[in-house]
């Protein structure tokens, strides 16, 4: 494989860091595996950009910017959307960087059902698919032998998927726990430090674009509990659905629980367990100091293994370039496998 | 290929490590790669065990305790040591695991070379002959056609190489800066936790086993520096040798520096430093509650890098089964590669 046609749906925050991230790293990626990657379409939710010849990543970010829609792009602007686009070009991988949807899992799952049927491999950011259909989706993948791959689903710029399985290989996985969510351990971790009231520091989040402007997904525990579901059925071989996961937020949390808590230099964190026995994600008490001690936007995991003991990874949860990267990581492994 | 001859050569607690974990997760690698591996010989530094039948892991541990010399094998103990053993069977991978020597790299770089001639995989936790010949030993694997893993030269069971290799495959590797040394960590930490004196700490660790009776290599930063060599060449591209290393260890450190810090809440590590411009190993003071500010045996990194920003790792820094992990997952990846 000489060169890898690849399609970019969803061009929000993600999609748009996937195309500045391919524009920085073409000579890397062609360095590392021998191939040279070519973007044929872009798509955001009702257009989208196509040409078989190739667009420019820079100019696909200036359109959606500057113009608000793809189907502005000079020349090879489309109304095509979804999964005519699909159709609409030959292409070897889909990196699909459409929003999460924890209700029917669309747009996501058709998409990349679609993907897989034409036999091509899929790299996704996208949690809500993995959480409600993980084992249909990785079984389709299988039947139809391509490559589906999904680092960027958990911790953002946090590599733990490819982590676990290939630098500890070895080692039987027995737990995990974490913070995988980044957006509460930033309201925490503020309300821990200034003493402030929860209403207060979310307000002034979503006032700095780190909390969204309904931050039910995060504030609630549902984005963390739709990771949980992935490491679980991903990494721990755990047959489990979103709906096994025991969620509580931290929206009850007041800053005297927090004062209490610190009283007796402990701090209250929002933590995902991945277990055998639970699959939880609670607000619980931490020791200061701890592997748990993270703050600001950070996310972490600590894996319990067999061999290892227990081996911690710390990194940004979000971000578009930080989640690009993580895409980019996958689609080089693809790659590597190719030839 | 369906099998893999392996020889250990060097039994001591890393050499029976790796028998103890090969006899544990042998069903595993099966699994993973379709690879069966066979020990065809074990060494000692005066003796060996060799059989082209392959030997009993778990035995050749309860010979190596119990009598002192592999030659005490049953029926296949013998008095080849060192390079005779590698002419003595025929293999397919060498697991190096003999002490690390910061003189002249002996016996690790002859056996090392000779496995690259004999066309053989060689996997090693040594860091001597990397932190003085690292390019000219990279250099022969290459040029011999085979595979030289060595993530468990740095940071045991804490996986650095293959993690910035693999799993951040999409960025460009700026700098890294991290606590590599687990018995320096753990002298320093219970100086700040208990307020003793350097040489108290230092003379429990000893009886503890944790710091040797010679402890040089670790409290003057030796080791730690050969450590920042591997990753300044494997992961910077840095053509460095150990003597480019400025090393200060921890031996002036005393009781009343560490309480100074404190009161500033900052806390005294070794660090080590990884970059074009930097390849240092000393004691810094760092803040209270960051990433740097684990304690005990643990060894942490920072990688800080293009796409992903800070991405930080923590893990023990040494033990058996822990560094022979790290061993075991360079045995598997170069297993999956040849099939």
């Amino acid at each position: 494989m000489d060169e890898c046609k690849v399609i970019i749906m969803g061009f929000g925050s993600v999609g748009q860091g996937v195309a500045n991230a391919l524009s920085m790293k073409k000579d890397l990626i062609k360095d590392k595996t021998g191939v040279s990657v070519k973007v044929v379409a872009a798509a955001d939710s009702s257009s989208s950009a196509i040409s078989q010849d190739g667009l420019d990543e820079e100019l696909l970010v200036k359109t959606k910017k500057e113009e608000g829609k793809l189907a502005a792009y000079p020349e090879f602007g489309s109304d095509k959307s979804g999964l005519d686009v699909l159709d609409a070009v030959e292409y070897d991988c889909l990196i699909e960087a459409t929003p999460t949807n924890i209700v029917d899992a669309q747009p996501a799952l058709s998409l990349t059902l679609k993907a897989f049927e034409q036999g091509k491999d899929v790299v996704t950011s996208n949690k809500g698919h993995l959480a409600l259909k993980f084992k249909e989706i990785v079984g389709a993948a299988e039947e139809a032998g391509v490559e589906f791959k999904y680092e960027a689903s958990v911790g953002g710029s946090m590599p733990i998927i490819n982590f676990t399985r290939d630098t500890l290989a070895s080692c039987e996985i027995k737990s995990i726990k974490g913070i995988l969510n980044g957006t509460t351990n930033y309201i925490l971790s503020r309300m821990t430090s200034e003493g402030s009231d929860y209403e207060v520091i979310l307000k002034e989040s979503q006032e700095l674009g780190i909390a969204e402007t309904d931050p039910t997904q995060d504030v609630e525990g549902i984005d963390a509990a739709c990771k949980t579901v992935i490491l679980a059925n991903s990494l721990l071989g755990i047959d489990a659905t979103y709906s096994d996961v025991k969620v509580e937020g931290i929206s009850n949390i007041n800053s005297q629980a927090i004062e209490l808590a610190k009283k007796d230099d402990y701090l209250i964190k929002l933590i995902a367990e991945v277990s055998p026995e639970n699959l939880q994600v609670s607000p619980r008490l931490i020791k200061r100091g701890s592997s748990y001690d993270v703050s600001g936007t950070l996310n972490m995991a600590t894996i319990k293994t067999d061999l290892a003991d227990e081996v911690s990874v710390i990194g940004l949860g979000a971000g578009s370039l930080e989640t690009a990267s993580a895409m980019l990581t996958d689609l080089i492994s693809i790659l590597k496998n190719k030839n």
